[in-house]
């Protein structure tokens, strides 16, 4: 099952299957008690979403402004330095233990909607990555269980402003402007995914592949990641788990290569489709 | 006026006024449309808040659970490396921007609480920090303007786990553990503190001062952390910003001194008063 969050032409959020290229809406059945997609995950109903979408509205996906599936997360968890292309050319070694930050829901976009370079830096950079959501709640889970925590995937692009991110050793300024970044345009849900690893990913910018990589080649893996996670925190249904970005990124090429007003940046994975932005300036 | 926010006996989340010692509770009557301090916060309806608790129910202190005055921010902004003597204390020199990191809601806990010494590590330490809480929602706001976007202040415990933090380049680890934080035991509003910068901070270890500071010894005041925050994202009524912590936090003595079932932990700030809390094991 493929689910989307967007608003509506009259400017109500809503949520609906993916089927045929339509939207098949279930938002507007399940509002009162579901009003949201992680309300739907946190309560285990993706059968009810299912059964609601099958009598539901059927949309134009052009008539809506598709969200990021989960726009309101309670945590969006971003790792850093997790492909060992990567790792080595920011000139690193391979850490012992998952690098880790976060982004502000109010940084990320839904599929088709401008990314915004800030006034504040030209440094505007792409990292396609495979976004894990979390399906239920847990603590302390274990390597081998933590497959059963994932409740869907998702593209995601952590765009980042390199010398904000460079302005100390924490990444947080980086990785927080409003709108940098982008999730979608769907979540596809762990039954459809069952082997997340065989998968492929590839960034694009204005059509040119900038990144290329299989989900293998992930240091820290799915499941170490949770298990990692989940010794410090809470993981919760709609939680976000950006899994980190291979090599290619626009800051260490030569010359460096960063996304401007008219670009268009892509971020496909196999098994889920492809989330594609536009660049936009700041105040455009 | 001094805001706290807790549970009631009934387990009933509220909030109201502390005065003479007691609650005057404001929550109960507004509940329908300000769930919580900071809808109350966004709607500027501190004086609502007011004239509610004139007539609301007093409740002794004790019978109450208090929780963070802001159980529910957008975001818990951490300010890290803040006080030169902190700084000097960790062998770095002054950056030259603010060192950014977060912490989520479900790290924090209020005033006589338990913060939680997780089974993972037996590295817990302390840090007393001044917390600024958001009036009002800006982005790109001035120095000079800054001060006008301050809604109150609280202490803060930006509670640590030392290994953690270390595991890599980024303090998300070591600063996320659930309930290893505190603030409180109230918001002071910012009409009763002009100048937080003439302030003292003093935390104590079992009665034992273990830092002690004046806060106009912040490396980077309250105006150029709100100036540099509202570039990167929108800040909004109810966000905490943690202004960092000085010198004689336990992970740089010598032995080192980190906190254990059956320790107290206090915090105070002058103008505002002291958080308390005691430290209990995980799972105890």
């Amino acid at each position: 099952m493929r689910i989307s969050s967007y608003i509506t032409s009259d400017g109500t959020a809503s949520y609906g299957i993916v089927q045929d290229g339509k939207l098949h809406d279930a938002g507007k059945a399940l509002h009162a008690t579901l009003p949201d997609l992680r309300a739907v995950m946190a309560a285990g109903a993706l059968d009810q979403l299912e059964a609601a979408a099958e009598t539901g509205e059927v949309l134009d996906m052009e008539s809506v402004k598709l969200l990021s599936p989960l726009p309101n997360p309670d945590k969006i968890i971003c790792i850093g330095l997790n492909y060992m292309t990567h790792i080595t050319e920011t000139g690193r070694d391979k850490p012992a233990k998952p690098s880790i930050f976060t982004r502000y829901p109010s940084s990320v976009v839904g599929h088709d909607v401008p990314m915004i370079r800030p006034q504040a830096s030209d440094w505007f950079d792409f990292e396609g990555e495979l976004a894990v959501i979390i399906g239920k709640a847990g603590r302390n889970i274990s390597e081998a269980d933590a497959m059963a925590y994932v409740g869907g995937y998702s593209c995601f692009n952590d765009g980042s402003i390199r010398d904000y991110q460079r302005h100390t050793s924490q990444f947080w300024a980086g990785k927080n402007f409003v709108d940098s970044g982008s999730m979608g345009p769907w979540l596809v849900t762990a039954d459809e995914m069952t082997d997340p690893a065989a998968q492929t990913m590839e960034t694009r910018l204005n059509g040119e592949v900038v990144q290329s990589t299989p989900i293998s080649d992930l240091a820290f893996n799915i499941p170490e990641l949770i298990a990692y996670l989940s010794i410090v925190t809470e993981l919760l249904p709609g939680d976000v788990i950006a899994t980190g970005t291979p090599s290619g990124v626009g800051l260490f090429r030569e010359p460096k290569l960063f996304m401007k007003d008219g670009d268009r940046i892509e971020v496909e994975i196999s098994g889920i489709g492809t989330l594609s932005n536009p660049i936009r300036d700041e105040g455009q």
